[in-house]
This record gives structure tokens, C-alpha cells and sequence, in this order.
């Protein structure tokens, strides 16, 4: 159904998952190429269709923009996994299939016999992966949890905001989206591995291990030399300047972390303020943070940003103009470094960011908008071998919904 | 030389970067098994073991705790890039290796005779991975930019803070971490595909792309409905309750934003001011958001935060303590989800964050503590088919560094 020929062609993943993390990898399998078919629940589907929607602000999509941000490349089914001939269809499905995601509860797969032991007597090569919180043991093995929990569980949140006052989320969850790419990991190291041994393998990846590895150098200060860190607006520890400044009309980060780069910094900006010999080394101006830092900004101030990031980057100083997220999706680099993706949806071209990297020889393509829910029922069990009356069949016991207008009855397996 | 059997065993990865994405990625694949070998500058070697140290205040084990969170299973050789000796023994070790990473700066590979045409003509299967700050091309393509600069870039600090305060950063360097996963999922699709293809390909990785991962559905919403969200303290636009509450003893994040879910929550934290009619819907409570806030902190302000946790996990209302990152780094259930890896450096018992996944079947391990600079030239130069008095040419070519007379030789085996 794909003429593309990406790094995953041919693969066949199977998306059980919700929300974020889940389908953001679902999405990178799609955009290498794989067959990505996404399964959803028959009422509503997955809940990110409607995520941060509500009655009378439905923008014109019909869908939220977070689930057209994640869910291209992909073919919809529904099924029912609440009922036996929805379940049955599921392992139809994964009996032909090389990977299968989902992020149920701990115990869910279990109860309804398609845990990894189950699903992998039936097809020993499939990549099983699943994504949980805080993982499947653990006294906290049981405990519901999301991105913004994650922050405060792994002191991400600890870090970051300004020094004496209350902490801050960081405002995207990007600890789901780092743990969308641990799973991009986990699956295709195990893909890698079954082409030697032949075999499939159970894979996990978590929020908490996503977050444990997004703070990994602080945990590591901490076990070495037991420092505890702590917020400190956008400065830290390392160097000076290494943070925010104002301008005259916004906001830039300048980063001079070697006395080379400082030395250029201060003759650019401003040489009579700043090229002192009392800042010339990292350590003067650690020792004299407070005083280095108002200097600097006693000239940014009088400054456009972009005058300020043309003389710093003519001389090699790390410096950024700090984008709205408006500025950032529009600057055009974001679109010369191959970060924007579009598509066709609702009648309109819709733009989306790419996957984070770029594979010259088998690049990754958009060959499919967001599906509808249950938009691909029929094409899809039609490739698995289904036949007509099968399908008829199917429906009648629910595999796919509720088969009636008025059906109500048996949620429960 | 090492005997695990992991999911990337027999793949030899030569890593020629520095700092954190780099590092953190070749630190990934060694624990998946495969051989990676470090190539650093013979003087300093790579700037991250030394990475907030300055005279006087060296730590104990004499690097980094950075240098040791994200170098395990690795071996280390010095080679000066900058002779041809030196790149002489780069290609011939590239010519017999799997996978090449850089994050040199655009142009500098080929300056050197070492970018991706000139290393696969001498070796078609290599995958060869380059980390760009900007990208290879576009406006941005030579400024020199580092975490903290692409969150400003990229909108992710416009997202971070108090409403109506001055934006923070990130208080740790997300944007290098997530990359990191990035090259490694670009790098192992290669590898997959050239077990189809038998070639290699170059891939690509960026601070900018994997910014702009980050904060995917923002853009998107600003694509599809010029909405330019801003910072909201640990708040969101999405639900009410879902942010951080004062306890008596610090603080938590409670998250219901289902209306059942906040039935359970209101019920268990205090039924008779937070169960109240106005209170039932998503709907209502963002409506009456600033009410809704402080009733819940009114209650949370005289319980502890583990009295909180308990009584809303036991309901399965979404509730984590906001830890410290002492707190987090100790906790039990990080080392329960096999987020804990260790080894031994210098006399003691190192722990460090492990990769953010578990595979079953090929498991991660630690086989190799974080090299010391050099530490195994002779051996990796014997693994590629160097003789004795080859390597004392090469060096007195200056290969390996300033062939001075004082140096110390053969030090590992």
C-alpha cells in the first residue's frame, strides 16, 4: 500500500497505544516506511482526536492539532478489545505482524491473553513494546502518571524555574516524546537483533526512564558527590554568560563558555565596558556572576536582538533570538533543515514537524494524512486475509463497536 | 573483547564527537552491545571531562560527573585530526567499522578528506551519523549553538516559566539528550535497511530538529490555528486540576482531567469542599479555574505530600510528589525499572542512569567503566591489524599528539 521504499519497508507495526508517546513512535516507524496500522477503541478512538478540545471550540480539522502532529503514515482500525471477536481480530493481526506497541495499565494484555508469552508462541518473531509510567514492578508499578508527573517524579521540575520562587513545568511534554524515541530505539535495536537470531523479543520503555535519562548527568553529580541542583531561571552552573539577556526588543541567549569566545563576546558587544581584564577568565567571571551578568546586559538593552545575534554570530559566540513558538515554526531554517512535513487534510495542506533526523539514502517521506477513526477497516482486514463474510460476521459479535445503533450491552470480556 | 550478546553485538561504532548528544548516543549503543570506540583530542580529549571542574575543584575520581553519566562501554584512543598521521589511522578505522558519529562543524570532515563521499567509497556500508547544531544548510548552518541556545530558538523557553515572569530554561540539556535518541534511532534504521540493501547511507541529527520534535504539536497548533501558547507555571490550557499543589511538607502535582477522575480526586481529598456541583465538568472547572486551584491547595496546605499520594493513588487519580533530585536519584523504584547501571572507576562504585528502555531478550549491560584518555591504543590499534613499529611511526608522525619524549606508554592492554 506504500510505494515508498523507506528503511522500514515491509514492516508491518501494529499501534495499541494512546495520547503521546505511543503514537509519536508509531509516527517515526511510519515515516521510515513501516505499515503503521493504528487500533482504537470504537467510541471516540485514540483520546488525543479530541485533546484539549471541547464542545463549541472544535477548531475546523475536526481533530485536535496534537493528533495531526502525530499520527500520519498510519492506517485506522477499530476494535473492540473489550470483546472476544475483537481480540480475536488483534491477534489475527499480530500473528502477521513484525512489531506490536501498546501503553495499557500494567495487567491489561495479561487479562485479555495477549501478553508477550501469549502473542509470542503465536509469532516468536514479533518485537513486543510496551510502554508504561513508572514500569511493570515497583512499588510504584500501579500508579497512574503522565509527562507533567514525571517532571516533578524526577526532579526535572527541581531545575527548572527561577531561583527562589515555585518551580515551573517545562511547557511541552517531552518526557512522553523522549520516550517516544527510546521505544524508536528499543524496537529497532530488537529488529536488528532479530535478523541474526531470527527471533522477536518483549521491549519496554517508560516515563520514568525516559525522565531518569533527561536528567542523567544530575542524578550521576548527585550519587558521585551528593550535590543537589537547583533551578536557576536560565543561567547554571557551568559558565557566565551562559543565559538569557534582554534587548531592546526581546530577548537573546548568549553562550561564551571558553575566555576565547568571551574575549570576541566582549570586543563585539562592547569592548570598553566589557573586555576588562577583570573578566577575562571563566573563574573571574563566575566570582563576579552578578556584575558580568548586569554588564552584558547594560548593553543588550540599548540593542535590537538581531543586531545582537548578527555581531555574535559574525565572531563565533554561541548566540539565539528567543522565538515565540509563532517565530520558531515560521523561521526558515526549521523548513532548510528538513523539519517541516505536510499533508493533505479536511481540503487544506496541513504542516507538521518531522521526524527529529534525516536518512539520506532511504529518506522518510508522508505518503498518508491522520486517518479517521476506523477509516481503513475493510482495506486492512482485507491485506490480513479476511474475507467478506468473516467480516460480517465479526461485526455482528462487536469486534468493531457497538453493531446496532441501540447496542449497549456486553462491555465486559 | 567483550562477551555480551547484545541486540548490536559485532557492530563497531567509531565515535568522533564531543559533549553530551554524541557521547550519550555511542553510551547507547555500547550498552546494546556493540564495540564503540571513543576518538578524542589527544590534548583535554573530549571537553566533557572536564565539564564544570576548574582548578581546585576537581572532584574526587578527577572527571566529570557528566564524563561518567554518559561514557560507559567504551574504549578511548587520541588522534590528531589535524595530521595526516592522525587521519590516516581515522580512515583505516572507519574503513573497517559499522557506524561513524561527528558533530564536528559543517565543513570540517571535508576539509579533512573524511566526509561521507570520500569514507564510502572506502567502505559502502558504513552508516555515518553527523550531529549539526542548525543543520547542514540553510541561514543558521554556521552558527554555533548549544542546548540552551535551541530552546530559546525553538519556542521551548517562550513555553517555560510563570505567566507574566521572564521565561526559564529547561534545567537540564533536554534538546542534546533527545537528539541523542534521534541519531541512535536514525543509525539503527540504517542498519536495518542496509541488511536489505548491504549499503550504509549517511544519516543526520540536529539540536534544531530535535527542538522542534519537542515542542511538535505547538507548532502545529500554530500552523493550523495561529495559536502562540506561552508559559503557565506548572499549569496548562488542557484541564483543571492538572499542576503543582503546595502540601504542608513540599509539593505535588495532582492531574484528573476526566471528569470521573476528578469525582475520585474530589471525593478523596476532601468531599464536603471539593465534590460540589459546580465543580463537574471540565467545562466548569476551567471556568472557575482560579477557585477551583485554590479549594484544592486549601486542602493540600495541611497534608503531608506522601498523605496526598496515597489517598489519590489508591483512587487512580494521576499524583506525584515533586522530589528533589537527591530524592529522585534515590528512589527505589528507579532502580526496580532498571534505570540504575553501575561499574567501578577509580576504587569506588560508580552508578549512572541506564539507556531509557529495556529489551528482554538482548538486555543492556555495563561491560567497560567510562576510558581513561588513550587508554586503549594499543589494543584497538591491534584489533584493526596495526603492527609495533607501524604505531611507533604513526606517532613519531604525530598521530596520536605531540610526539614528545616524555610520554607514557603502553599503558593498558
Amino acid at each position: 500500500m506504500n510505494d515508498v521504499v523507506g528503511a522500514l519497508d515491509g514492516i508491518k507495526v501494529l499501534d495499541f497505544s494512546r495520547v503521546f508517546a505511543g503514537p509519536a513512535a508509531a509516527q517515526i516507524f511510519g515515516d521510515l516506511g513501516a505499515d503503521v496500522i493504528k487500533i482504537e477503541a470504537p467510541v471516540g478512538g485514540d483520546e488525543a482526536r479530541h485533546l484539549g478540545l471541547t464542545e463549541g471550540t472544535d477548531p475546523r480539522l475536526g481533530v485536535s492539532a496534537s493528533y495531526l502532529a502525530l499520527n500520519r503514515n498510519k492506517r485506522s482500525i477499530a476494535l473492540d478489545l473489550q470483546t472476544p471477536a475483537g481480540r480475536d481480530v488483534a491477534c489475527r493481526l499480530i500473528e502477521k505482524s513484525d512489531v506490536l506497541l501498546h501503553n495499557f495499565r500494567p495487567g491489561a494484555m495479561t487479562k485479555w491473553r495477549m501478553d508477550y508469552p501469549a502473542m509470542s508462541a503465536r509469532n516468536p518473531r514479533l518485537v513486543y513494546g510496551e510502554f508504561f509510567a513508572y514500569g511493570p514492578s515497583g512499588p510504584l508499578r500501579d500508579f497512574g502518571a503522565n509527562d507533567l508527573a514525571l517532571q516533578a517524579h524526577s526532579g526535572l521540575m527541581s531545575l527548572t524555574g527561577e531561583p527562589d520562587r515555585p518551580p515551573v513545568r517545562v511547557g511541552s511534554a517531552i518526557i512522553d516524546l523522549h520516550g517516544s524515541l527510546a521505544m524508536v530505539s528499543a524496537v529497532l535495536a530488537a529488529l536488528l537483533s532479530r535478523e541474526r537470531t531470527g527471533k522477536g523479543q518483549r521491549v519496554e520503555a517508560s516515563l520514568l526512564l525516559s525522565s531518569a535519562h533527561l536528567v542523567n548527568y544530575f542524578y550521576s553529580e548527585y550519587w558521585i558527590d551528593g550535590v543537589v541542583r537547583k533551578a536557576m531561571g536560565t543561567a547554571n552552573h557551568l559558565s557566565v554568560p551562559n543565559q538569557v539577556f534582554p534587548t531592546a526588543d526581546g530577548n537573546v541567549v548568549i553562550i561564551a563558555p571558553s575566555d576565547a569566545m568571551w574575549d570576541r563576546c566582549a570586543r563585539a558587544l562592547d569592548a570598553e565596558l566589557l573586555d576588562r581584564p577583570e573578566y577575562k577568565t571563566v573563574r573571574d567571571r563566575q566570582t563576579r556572576r552578578a556584575e558580568v551578568i548586569e554588564a552584558i546586559s547594560s548593553v543588550t538593552r540599548r540593542l535590537p536582538s538581531h543586531e545582537i545575534v548578527a555581531r555574535l554570530g559574525a565572531v563565533k559566540v554561541n548566540v539565539a533570538k528567543l522565538n515565540n513558538i509563532g517565530e520558531a515554526a515560521e523561521h526558515e531554517q526549521l523548513q532548510a533543515a528538513g523539519g517541516v512535513a505536510s499533508f493533505e487534510f479536511g481540503g487544506e495542506t496541513v504542516k507538521a514537524v518531522s521526524s527529529p533526523f534525516r536518512l539520506e539514502g532511504t529518506p522518510t517521506q508522508v505518503y498518508r494524512a491522520p486517518p479517521q477513526l476506523d477509516e481503513h477497516r475493510d482495506e486492512v482486514l482485507a491485506d490480513f486475509g479476511y474475507a467478506g463474510d468473516e467480516i460480517a460476521n465479526l461485526a455482528a459479535n462487536g469486534a468493531f463497536g457497538a453493531p446496532a445503533p441501540a447496542r449497549k450491552t456486553g462491555t465486559k470480556a
